[in-house]
């Protein structure tokens, strides 16, 4: 300690807000270098070395194979898969001194089939699974949350290749039993949820999301097993009703009705319904969004939901990716007089007051596209605006009143939503992705054209896998995961050292006990941390090791003159004394139990 | 073989001139991915880690702490030491999302400085050497040579902080016998040569040249032990002469003498020498040379050397770093028309045909400065320029006609030279630089106002030491310096593989005999790459084989029916038969010599 590279700090960093952060700055594992732009220090490399020593392990039983590849990479490739484009603002892009454009890479699958496509020309080559241990590049909006959420991190990313879709599904069920493995024996606890594949195209598609509160993705599980991150959440679709007795749609007077809270009660108060009262349920909120493809071109949309619920940006920009969503200002609303703010409803009712010229939203020559939840089936009957200031129609019924232009999942899901699979009510909660797998299929190959022969002579697209691992925010997550009041607890599998060995006092006997011990537990292969520190007080060195968290602490003091030495195991804030001369021989046996698992 | 990501190719890549280039391409270890930029692929990766371990290996024994800096970093700390604007466009610039200034740091002499004076504020914190290996981007001209000379690539880059310049020299001691540690153990062969520090600023200043016909560096080095790259080699100054007895200059008719060779004969046929016949070394040469500084300012400067040297543009170029130079050209020549071109001389001669308004070279309202090589001292006589066209000028002597601005080192150095130490001729070779070592002193520091506290409570500024060497650079030298006409020969200790098994033929016990080799090197922590191909020839695999260039061969084939295999060493060419039942001691033994050195 006396000549660690390392100065823990009392106080918390200003912009960190998040436990991890906190700490991981504090205990001196890491300092910041720009926004989302970090510097390791010798602890933090030490923890980034163990976790990703872990990951290159199963990877290569696994039979991945390690490679490399360069994080400054050249536009083409990405142009091809229009990806150039569509990761918009979030893309590192620089040009070279001949004015080439170059990118610093946010993902590879690029560059990983034209390798594939470079090497290989047979089925007989495949399958295949690549990885590397790599820093790639995000130019986040909001980097947040120390390494959580950074814009220069380090991810494993792996890559599969396959002839078959059977072969995918194999080399895919191998990927995910191989994360199981890295995840468990990183000690991370997480649940694996269905999720969308978003910019990233392809099909099935996993996420491995570690349950915490600081968790920027909300996933939702069944008491039945389903689990999905919300943008995957679908909706069950209820059965279509028949209409024939229901009455026909009439528009009432609603003034001073622009919410659904003041709507529900003016229609129990003036329209009141036989069986029961009206409620949200039975109003149909239409919201106007904008949404803005990669090219930067912007147009609106209406998305109507049961009025008992709002519209989640989120899965709704997942429904719409890559383009991005936003609500819809007063600007555009001007642009589409049809569009009566509070009052928008499909409009299919005869002779309203409208705009010469235009046409409401369920007609056929309507100019914005009119995107309906799943719950809004056929023969339901709802409340809805009537395109006119304080004015709704009523008995409005899906399917012979007005239709959509398509379904969309866009409504926000609540804990007690049944789960689309029948397990039962799900319980939202929040997560850190910490793994992603993805079923690519054929997309990069077909874009890039990477073929192969297949047995029967034929050439044949391959078939790919894509799966990562956000190896910096494991690192993260492990602190988040790992901490108490006093500072950082790490599982032994990652900790920095082993053991943090403290001589306390002045006496030189002391010093000398606890460097042999140090000297006699290094030799045994235990990794120590020595606070040799001569003039710093016992309460200083205690206050650092619980800070930087070694797994077991091991204190050399006063108890000497009695021959005796104290353990602490840091996580459970236990302490004992031990004979001075079995004192190594115990901790060496503790480690290598605690490694052992 | 039959699963690893390989595929070797018989053919050069169009693009590669040098050995290592063409073979670590053909024989699958790197791929290019943009000019400059290179994938590693699973062989390549392999070497690079063994290459990386043992520099870490010796970094950690010397006492060194591993950090790991960003690539991408914020332009405010490059900024306060100008090399933001002094890199010129070697500098990856970029901007991100909100149009802040960034970089890929070429190197962090920056970043470094600002930890430690993040972290540290006493003298007892010091000394301290931190490093990383780390990658680095580099926007070259001229990326050539495969990994030799790349735009992103691997440094192992480390600083060192002392107080007092005791302390500097005993870092750079340390950190100079550990380099020559690393270079011993990777087996690269090099030459410690004295180096310009350049635009890194500094004083002492050492580089580890690795002698090589494929080197873009060229140095010298002497029978008595003196080295320099030739941009640090100094010019021994002759002592000046009296010139009491010189003849008075005189302006003659040189018709048709725009170069030295015409000048010579001109001078020996129509104003003999009375002792001697005139030579190349008796004629003063002016070249106009236009300087441009990082800020991309134009000047022009005249270097004035004997005529019988060159200027040499690196020289010079080193001379006046960070500016580059280049010949001036006609335009430069038409602004100032004292410069007769073909004629030039520092023009102190009486009424000569000169436009009105502008001053001679050596005369005190001059323009241009006028720099003279360190030979041109006091005393000497020259011919040269009369700055009329047809014109020189005869027993022009320094000191009392003329004089210049200042002396550089600028003049080429040539096979003969005297070193500047005395130590004998200078030899010329070319080489590539493995490793830089810098005093770099205070500049960095002072820049960034890194100050400690002393042992008497004062702040003293921080002196630093900096100490790279190019990883990457020095995978693609083992390669150039081991290598045949058949293909690589590497090392045992960063060879991808320490043995490279081969299974030939048909027949199935050949194979399984092959495998158990395979399996009980394996257990033995031999590394082994096992041909398994089942319908490959047996001269692919050799071809392969010796292409790949493991240092140990072991073939299973023909041989086997008599009990016998045969283990080639690959770098000497040998081959004998071994016992099959002793043949996995016999290499597991061989091995291990070897890598025991």
């Amino acid at each position: 300690m006396s000549t660690l590279f390392l100065r823990t700090l009392r106080e918390d960093p200003a912009d960190a807000e998040v436990a991890s952060h906190k700490l991981l700055v504090r205990a001196g594992y890491i300092r910041r270098a720009a926004p989302g732009i970090y510097t390791w220090l010798p602890l933090g490399l030490k923890v980034l070395a163990k976790v990703e020593a872990i990951v290159r392990e199963e990877m290569d039983a696994a039979g991945g194979q390690e490679v490399h590849f360069p994080a400054l990479l050249p536009r083409e490739p990405y142009e091809a898969t229009q990806r150039w484009t569509e990761y918009g603002p979030n893309l590192f892009r620089l040009q070279d001194r001949k004015g080439g454009d170059y990118l610093l890479a946010p993902t590879h699958e690029e560059m990983f089939t034209l390798l594939v496509k470079d090497l290989y020309s047979s089925y007989k080559d495949l399958p295949l699974t690549i990885y590397q241990i790599q820093t790639k590049y995000r130019d986040e909006a909001r980097p947040r949350a120390g390494l959580l959420r950074g814009r220069e991190f380090i991810m494993k990313d792996s890559y599969s290749f396959d002839v078959t879709d059977e072969g995918l599904d194999a080399s895919y069920a191998a990927q995910r039993a191989t994360y199981i493995r890295i995840f468990d024996r990183l000690g991370l606890e997480y649940v694996i949820v269905q999720a969308q594949s978003g910019a990233m195209g392809g099909s099935r598609s996993e996420e491995f999301l570690s349950p915490t509160e600081v968790g920027e993705d909300t996933f939702v599980r069944s008491p039945g097993g389903y689990a999905a991150n919300v943008e995957a959440v679908t909706t069950p679709v209820p059965a279509s009703q028949a209409w024939d007795d229901a009455p026909a749609a009439h528009v009432e007077d609603t003034p001073d009705t622009p919410t659904i809270e003041t709507l529900v009660a003016a229609a129990n108060a003036d329209h009141p319904r036989d069986d029961r009262a009206w409620t949200a349920a039975d109003t149909l909120k239409n919201v106007v969004v904008a949404a803005t493809n990669p090219a930067g071109e912007r147009g609106l949309l209406v998305v109507g939901v049961p009025g008992d619920r709002d519209v989640d940006m989120t899965r709704l920009e997942a429904a719409l990716a890559p383009a991005t969503v936003e609500a819809a200002n007063e600007d555009d609303l001007k642009t589409h007089p049809e569009l009566v703010k509070g009052y928008i409803g499909p409009g299919v009712l005869g002779p309203q007051a409208r705009p010469e010229g235009v046409a409401f939203l369920s007609e056929e020559d309507a100019t914005i596209p009119y995107m309906l939840d799943p719950r809004i089936v056929p023969g339901t009957r709802w409340i809805t605006g009537a395109n006119e200031h304080g004015r709704h129609v009523f008995d409005l019924v899906m399917g012979r009143d007005f239709v959509g232009d398509g379904t969309i999942e866009a409504a926000d899901v609540r804990d007690g939503d049944e789960a689309p699979d029948g397990s039962g009510p799900l319980e939202l909660a929040r997560g850190v992705e910490i793994g992603h797998i993805f079923q690519l299929g054929r997309k990069y190959a077909e874009a890039l054209d990477l073929r192969v022969l297949d047995v029967n002579g034929k050439q044949q697209v391959v078939t790919m896998g894509s799966y990562g691992i956000g190896v910096t925010r494991a690192v993260a997550l492990l602190a988040e995961n790992n901490h108490d009041e006093l500072g950082l607890t790490w599982p032994v599998q990652v900790a920095p050292y082993h053991v943090h060995v403290v001589a306390t006092g002045k006496d030189e006997s002391v010093f000398e006990a606890a460097a042999a011990l140090a000297t006699e537990l290094e030799a045994a292969g235990v990794e120590v941390c020595y606070d040799d520190r001569p003039k710093v007080s016992p309460g200083v060195k205690f206050k650092d090791a619980e800070l930087i968290g070694a797994p077991f602490i091991l204190v050399v003091g006063r108890g000497l003159a009695e021959g005796t030495v104290e353990l602490k195991v840091r996580a459970e804030g236990t302490s004992e004394a031990l004979p001075v001369d079995d004192a190594a021989a115990v901790v060496v046996a503790r480690v290598r139990a605690a490694l052992a698992g």
